[in-house]
């Protein structure tokens, strides 16, 4: 068992006081990305369809852009993939949480070290 | 209604897989240094106390150390305190989380200035 301990950021971003994107979307984003649809993506994630559909009108209207285009009906219920806006906003916020944790894991080198266990004796 | 949009940073620490401390635990030894008592802190929060005395020992196992001085039994149910490595480690996570915090601001500014919303025409 590793008794080693770290930090975990995670990013999300509001407006006002309310939250429109956030490590849940950006992975049901990613997974739409994939499987080119909502319905898909949100099943692969345990995720009820209405629920995913929230979470993504919810962020447009925060963001101001849509993020899927849809491809309304049909025999599976339409499909779905990423506006361009959608890609680089994900593409944005990836980058963001890898520069913000990297900063974050060495300040907390330094800042938690009294943390660090001493090997057993 | 603000169109303004920011990042939020949560941070936990992890021993592993395990989560051993966080904003929620960080809220619950705030409460327990004003209130005294482990109990009135959980109630203050909404949360059982079964679940605030399974989240300090989980932690205090993971840490390696005691959170609270407890003196059991009595009218109330025994009150607790903060031990001194509780309060060091209180000081510095909320220090560690107001600079990674502003650091990440300064980094939304930067990265994330297509998101900011133009002035309505």
């Amino acid at each position: 068992m590793s008794n080693e301990l770290y930090a975990k950021m995670t990013v999300r971003l509001y407006e006002g006081e309310t939250k429109c994107f956030g490590p849940g979307i950006a992975r049901l984003l990613h997974r739409v990305e994939g499987l080119h649809s909502l319905r898909a993506a949100a099943i692969s994630m345990d995720m009820a369809y209405s629920k995913a559909w929230s979470i993504i009108r919810q962020a447009e209207a925060s963001l101001g852009f849509p993020l899927l285009n849809r491809t309304i009906g049909g025999r599976n219920g339409g499909g779905a993939n990423l506006t361009e806006e959608a890609k680089e906003l994900l593409r944005i916020y990836d980058a963001y949480c890898c520069n913000v944790n990297e900063y974050a894991q060495n300040l907390f080198q330094e800042q938690f070290a009294f943390l660090q266990k001493k090997p057993e004796e």
